[in-house]
């Protein structure tokens, strides 16, 4: 199965690095672009074959390692 | 609108990074996680409300300055 995470800031916490990409993305002439937010991706293969116990190990791994809880909020797709 | 743009590394390219997640995941005990590969979301607002026109503007943001194109690939997703 493979599982896709997102790692990304939560609302509200500062984000210098998608408030460069905007003001590049405005130096380049792309006027229509708004506020920009980046975060991480992370893709995995596991073996698991049930999707509820996937999700649950995913969910594991995102508290334990994958997202700092304090300032990131993440979000767990399945393909399976 | 908002469009979220995956920009991932191409299969055959090395990627540390997502090894070094992969080998984490093991030592705490997630023995069913395989391979591992990183990559960057960017969630962007855009002012733009035609569908294929933003879509257009992406690719063009994306070969600009988002993507790395020898080595990464990237991906577009609309939600209007």
């Amino acid at each position: 199965m493979k599982a896709r995470v997102f790692v990304t800031l939560k609302t509200g916490v500062l984000d210098p690095q998608g408030k460069a990409i905007g003001h590049a993305l405005n130096g380049l002439g792309f006027r229509t672009v708004g506020e920009v937010r980046q975060g991480k991706v992370i893709d995995l293969d596991l073996a698991e074959k049930n999707e509820t116990a996937a999700r649950a190990s995913l969910r594991e791994m995102c508290e334990k390692l994958l997202a700092n809880t304090v300032i990131e909020k993440y979000e767990i797709e399945l393909k399976p």
